[in-house]
């Protein structure tokens, strides 16, 4: 199989792209009908760094890759239009694998509403990966600086899951099996909160982002990018169940999951009282749960107050360049 | 430096956006203004693979990995609005760098008319590499796919002196001084032809396509997406003079640069006569030669006539996956 070959089995993967896509996958660039403001976010992963083949199947680590970057259109309030998709491929991967990569970019574009309309496919000598460029439409954009004094925090779904199956995959087992699959499960395939993230936009959430990183390093970039202090009660975070479970059977701390974890790519926001109301009344309809956390106050930082003590949480999580 | 200090350093290093963006570098997303028509690209370069330490210093790295992600754009008839980069760093690199990539990007971005919206920066056991999304304004889309019989086959400046600048590069030195920093500095710098582009979309020509792969490579992309053959005169085709002169130094074949080196950049099309006598008029105002190589036909392939005799081009080229 050679170069063109190969893009043509990729492509051969997709779904038809939508009808906003003029030219599609196959000539220098994919043209499509812009409408208004548009989101557009990149995000990469690095076999070794950010998957293992024993941790993910190829269609899996598509998936999560997609979805990936296709959350943080929803943490800005837009909804997903056009992919592209960077490949480097080594040459110990068979292409067979390769292919396989592309159902799961396939499921999540199409699960997702997004039309992959090009992208490019090189050979490396180091570990396979996969670059991801999301662009979206988005009406009225959320960032994370606009959390004012008196808004309520709060969060999306439940925390903890991913961080969890991962660590189940990577050997350290415990809790019940039940309990260990749904942590997998969790891992592999992380669902963004775009109708979620649609409706905290359009009713007036003031920030949002979705968690990457773990909840108390997203928290810590909207205090910064806020001017606020962020005042979160421990016992309201939703910590998965399943993580409570698996985490006590290891004696470690569940809520450490949550907080530290990451990828989880829920979403976590502010809202005034009102909005917030309605955000509430709103969630059931769009499928997705949401729970106050705290409150946002003026001054700096996140403190986190459990078992009626108070302590400062801080920005932790994975980072890449600790030297 | 860590992850965050890395993102504010690159950051630093860019020009400040252009006015169509809303939300900069920083946030989940970049949010900018959406006009109509886009073209969308993605470009991945690969140490080892794309470039080498020892052939580019890393501002040439960061400028070449941009201009030919916008050379996509400048191939489409459109002009480049935002660009993200997902930058993979292996810890073998210095981190100044890295940071000085972006001297090279900023440089790009500024000089193309682009601004740099976002990216993502990760880590690597591997080679650096880098993948560049750009997207662009476009009026008029220009494919591959619209060249027609009696069409004049054109093509933008001169070609093979990125190649032939590359094997000087990697140590294969013939002919004088001055022409090999002339191919050196060839191969550095590379110019997409926006302007061109433009002016060819705008007036009506039917098929354009950047030369990334070499022009035997790009013929065959327009000849097969147009379902036509091209006729191309060898004496006609510019091949840059210090080529030439390398080549002839060598004991090789300067023709062989100009189809098979690929990297130049410069922009392959085609057009009726009268568009084409309209685009030989607006060359020199957007200062970029242009030339007749040949004609289209209705057939298949790409025939070239050199001294009197009639060859076969066949698409060849760098294939990242000859296995």
């Amino acid at each position: 199989m050679d170069e063109f070959a190969l893009i043509r089995a990729l492509a051969a993967k997709l779904p038809p792209p939508g009808e906003d896509v003029m030219v599609p996958i196959g000539d220098d660039c994919a043209v499509v009908e812009g409408k208004g403001r548009m989101a557009i976010t990149t995000d990469a992963v690095v076999e070794g760094v950010h998957f293992r083949r024993d941790t993910l199947s190829p269609p899996q680590i598509g998936y999560r890759a997609v979805a990936a970057a296709v959350s943080d259109i929803a943490a800005m309030g837009g909804h997903p239009a056009w992919i592209t998709i960077a490949l480097a491929v080594p040459g110990a991967w068979p292409l067979e694998d390769v292919v396989a990569l592309y159902d799961g970019v396939s499921e999540a574009a199409s699960s997702l509403g997004a039309s992959v309309v090009g992208g490019d496919v090189v050979s490396t000598e180091g570990p396979l990966w996969m670059s991801i460029t999301a662009v979206g439409k988005v009406d009225r954009p959320v960032t994370r600086a606009g959390a004012r004094p008196g808004d309520v925090l709060f969060v999306t779904g439940s925390l903890g899951g991913s961080a969890a199956g991962l660590d189940i995959l990577l050997g350290r087992r415990a809790g019940s099996p039940v309990a260990q699959a749904a942590l997998i499960a969790r891992h592999r395939r992380p669902t963004p909160r775009i109708a979620f993230g649609r409706e905290a936009a359009r009713l007036g959430a003031t920030a949002l982002d979705d968690i990457s990183d773990g909840l108390a390093s997203e928290l810590n970039e909207i205090a910064e990018a806020s001017g606020v202090r962020l005042i979160v009660e421990a016992d309201r975070i939703p910590v998965q169940p399943e993580v409570t479970e698996y985490a006590r059977a290891l004696g470690a701390d569940p809520l450490a999951y949550a907080l530290y974890g990451g990828e989880d790519y829920e979403l976590v926001g502010t809202a005034p009282r009102d909005v917030f109301a309605r955000l509430l009344a709103v969630a059931p309809i769009v499928g997705t749960p949401v729970a106050a956390i705290g409150r946002v106050e003026e001054g700096d930082g996140v403190v986190m107050r459990r078992a009626g003590r108070l302590e400062v949480v801080a920005r932790k999580g994975y980072n890449h360049f600790e030297r």
